[in-house]
Parts: structure tokens; C-alpha cells; sequence
């Protein structure tokens, strides 16, 4: 699995960073949150093929998280795409979706859907789903918990074989949960198959001020991608504007007991990040922040 | 007076060149000639100030023109702006402008106004005005002329003294335009006025096949700016979608006696625009093809 930064940047872009987007690759389809202006030039930069993007999240409809859209449906358009594109967001996204693809000229050859998600709604994809938390904005605002479905345990080969299991279809019917009888006895699973592999918790926190939905979401997370839009001498005007400072992030991350923390949505204020890293990695120090068009991979170490 | 391409590419934006902007610099104010997507990005990346940008002409409505619009529109108030803006465009840009300043949550603090424009209209400036021609494309288009008002003639000091006109209010007076009687006789602003130096003169197609109606508006221009979306080789399928080969550009320049040719809206076919440029000078020796952010100081030379 992998985690490209297509934009790592605050309200306005700046010449560095772009307004953000952030492409995870958990197999051959792209899920994409949020879709700034220009990410489907980020993309073409980055090895993230736009054409296998499945679905997009939208945090909330602010223009810096969504106004990339229309060009990048266009683009796809425009490359002979037929696979239906689905995008998701916080209540008003289906009607928005419906809007942008009434702006100007446009004949489209392939299915797009918005739809409305509520806190709490999962949207399943292949070994995984997406579920939506209610972040703390000024408007109504998503984050986002991709989590990948747990894994059977190990198969312990050699144990099957002493148990009388003979090598065949019966291994696999054992690796798939089901009992197999030998002629001795009854062999279940968890008697030849190691503890269950515990699948990658990925959250995006979207735009939010700190708020216990996200420290709930957080929870056994192996990545977290949250906002830092300012350092904390900024706390107040973060507050005013329904943003966090990098401490606030770190804090979260802290607490929650994250694996990583990857810091965007950094304020055009900010040339260089160095104030915003050094705020965060004192209290949490597996912080990084990307780069436009860093690429991680991404293995859980739990 | 300068020119700043944006934007230089095609229908589809690649890493080198994006969607098409061309900005026009006559003074301080700013005018652009459209804005496809991720044009505030551009603009922040080159001289120009996206503040002093006071009017916006876009050619038509397929996307890859005007989808830099609302984030622009957006970046603008977040930096504080209060000038009103105006956008100009082939039928239906008032409403596609509503559409535009209608989508996500967005408080805008200046006037945003969008105006439909036929063939012939012009629109007034300072010491200029920009008049719309019919472009043929495969929706409704328009090109621009940008043509800066002729200004009066060079005075000529020593002969005004010699015909009596004492050095003051009455050398103010020839200059613009009324007749000064002196002890002598009358003197007439002809008698000391060299002739009138020709305003500049500034074409921009939009996306267009040949046709009448740019050539036309092209006859005595200094500069024009025009598509070429592909080289003649690809005539037919330039002619399908409504475009322009680089040898259409040049012939038209050369045909309508222009002064020097820019191509733009280069297909993302070409990571070379050597063959566009090898086929255009063959015909028209005085053309350029720009890469984004390249920046051009012009003059008449008529």
C-alpha cells in the first residue's frame, strides 16, 4: 500500500505546495481524498495513474478541496474513460457533484456519482471500507477511516499435516474457516492457523479543529494525515477558523497512540515547515511532513 | 506593455504546459485572456499580480478555458480584495458565472460579474478597448482584439516657438487638439504635431479553425496570439474538433501582415514543440512558441 501527497497545501496554494490531495494506493485502484485545484496535474507528475482512481472522498466543500474535480473528471473524459467514477462527502456533495458537471461544454462518456455520506457510513471497497467520522469545522466537514479488513493468521503447514489434515483442498477449507474432519478428530481453524493480521488503519483528518470524533477515529491507527494549518502561536486564529496547529496534531497522535504522522493543509505563511515540524516531532516524533508529491509506503507495524 | 503565457497547453494539462491564460499587462491594470484550471497557481508562480487582474475574457465554455475561475475568484478574496471583477465570454457567461460563484460554501466580499458578449461588442479601457470576434469552433467562441487607442503625434517645440506660440498653457492646448492664435495668425495643432503614432494592436483566437472573421481582425495587428493545437498532419482531425494547424497560424500572420505570431494551446501530443515551430517559420519567420511563465515586452514597430 502506498500514500501519495498530490497537495499538501493550506486555503490558497502557494508556487510549493498545491491545495491538497492525497492519493492512497492499497492495490491496483486509487482512492483519492480530496481533489484540489490542479490535482490532475499533481497527478501526472506523480506515478498515481488518474485513470485508476475509483472513488474520491471530499472532506467538505470548501473550493480548496474540491474545485479540482471538474477538470480532473474532464481529463479522464477526455482519455476514453468508461469505468463509472463515484464520489463521496459530507451531506450537499451529490447535488455539488451534479453542479460541476453542468459547468460549460462538457459530453461525458462515463457514469459520475456524488453521493451524501453521514457520520458513521461505510462505503465497502475490495478488502477494505471507508468509514466517515464528524470532524470539527466551520462547515459540515468529514475525516475518514480507511480500514483494511483483518487477515486470516499464518497457516501453520506442519501442525495441519501432524493433525492427520492431508495436503489438498482440506488446507484450504482450513484457511478459509471452515472445520475439516480427519479421522481421528476435528480440526477448527484456530488450531493450525496463527493470530489474525490485524489490516492497516489509515485516517485523513480533513479540515477539523480538535474534536473526540477524530481521537475516537484515531484509535489503533497505523497512519494519521491530519491538518496543521498553523504553529500553535496561532492557536486562537486556528480555533477561529475551525483549524488545528501542528501541536494540536501531534497531541492527537500522542494520545491516541498513532503509528505515523504526516502533517498538510500547511498555511502559505509557512516557506519553509520547519516551525510546524519542530512543534510537532517534541511531542510526537514520528512526525513527518511531506512535500508536494512525496510517496510512502505504508506497512503496519502492529 | 507585456505579455505573460500562463498557460500554453492543450485541451488536457501535462507537467510542462498547463490549460490556457494569457495575461496582457497594457499598465498597472492586468487583463486576462482565459483561465483554465490551476491559473492562480501560474499567476502566483510569475510576475504578475493576480490583484491587479480587473477584467477577464474568456474565449468559450469548454472547461480547459475557464475552470481556473473559481479558485482565482476565491484566492482573490482571501487576500482581501474589494474591486469588483469582471468576466467577459460568449453567450451564457453571465450564467456560467453564477454557476461557478455558486458552488461549495464561499463568502465573497467584491463584485464578481459575468457578461455575455456577441461579435462586435466591445468593451471599454484605459486608453484601449477589447472587441469580441466570432471564432469558428465547435461551440460558440470568441477571439479578442486588444487595440490600444492611437495617441497624438510627437510635438514638435522649436517649430511651435517659431510660429509664436509662447512656451505654457498654449503648447498643452496644440497638444490636444485645439488651434492657438498667436499676434500673428492661428496655429493649428497640424502645423506642429508629427502624425499620430498607431495604438497597438493585439489578437487572441481562442480555439478556432481558420475563418474570415479572424482574419479580418487580424489585418494590422502587431501581435497575435494563436492556437495551434497540432501540425498539419493532423489537419483533418484539427478541422473535426474545430482548430488550427501551426501552418494555418502562420499563413493567417503572414496573410493578414502581422507583426510577430505566438502559438498556443499546444496538444499534449507534442513534449516537443520543435515540428510546430519547424512548420510555422517556414511560413512566418517572426513566430514563438512560449513555454508557460515565459514573458514578453511589446512594442509596434509600425
Amino acid at each position: 500500500m502506498d500514500l501519495t501527497f498530490l497537495g499538501t497545501g493550506g486555503s490558497v496554494p502557494t508556487t510549493k505546495r498545491n491545495t491538497v490531495s492525497i492519493a492512497l494506493r492499497p492495490g491496483p485502484e486509487v482512492l483519492l481524498f480530496d481533489c484540489g485545484e490542479g490535482t490532475q496535474r499533481q497527478l501526472m507528475a506523480s506515478s498515481v495513474s488518474f485513470m485508476r482512481i475509483s472513488q474520491i472522498f471530499i472532506s467538505h466543500h470548501h473550493g480548496d478541496h474540491f474545485l479540482g474535480l471538474p477538470g480532473l473528471i474532464q481529463s479522464m473524459n477526455f482519455y476514453g474513460r468508461l469505468v463509472p467514477l463515484e464520489i463521496f462527502g459530507p451531506e450537499g456533495t451529490a447535488d455539488l457533484v451534479n453542479k460541476m458537471l453542468g459547468l460549460g461544454v462538457f459530453d461525458r462518456q462515463y457514469e459520475v456519482t456524488g453521493h451524501d455520506l453521514r457520520p458513521g457510513d461505510k462505503v465497502g471497497g475490495d478488502g477494505h471500507h471507508v468509514e466517515a467520522f464528524r470532524a470539527a469545522h466551520t462547515v459540515p466537514s468529514l475525516g475518514y477511516i480507511y480500514q483494511e479488513h483483518d487477515r486470516p493468521g499464518r497457516f501453520d503447514r506442519e501442525k495441519a499435516l501432524a493433525l492427520g489434515v492431508k495436503e489438498g483442498p482440506d488446507f484450504s477449507r482450513l484457511v478459509n474457516g471452515e472445520t475439516v474432519r480427519t479421522e481421528a478428530a476435528a480440526v477448527t481453524p484456530d488450531m493450525v492457523l496463527g493470530p489474525s493480521r490485524k489490516g492497516m488503519r489509515f485516517v485523513y483528518s480533513g479540515d477539523t479543529a480538535p474534536c473526540p470524533e477524530i481521537f475516537e477515529a484515531c484509535q489503533g491507527a497505523d497512519v494519521l494525515v491530519h491538518e496543521a494549518t498553523v504553529t500553535s502561536d496561532l492557536e486562537l486564529k486556528a480555533r477561529e477558523f475551525g483549524h488545528s496547529t501542528a501541536k494540536d496534531a501531534a497531541t492527537l497522535a500522542r494520545n491516541a497512540g498513532v503509528g505515523t504522522l504526516y502533517l498538510v493543509h500547511i498555511s502559505g505563511r509557512y516557506e519553509d515547515a520547519g516551525p510546524l515540524l519542530t512543534e510537532a516531532i517534541g511531542i510526537f516524533p514520528r512526525t513527518i511532513i511531506p512535500n508536494d508529491l512525496d510517496s510512502f509506503i505504508l506497512r503496519s507495524d502492529k
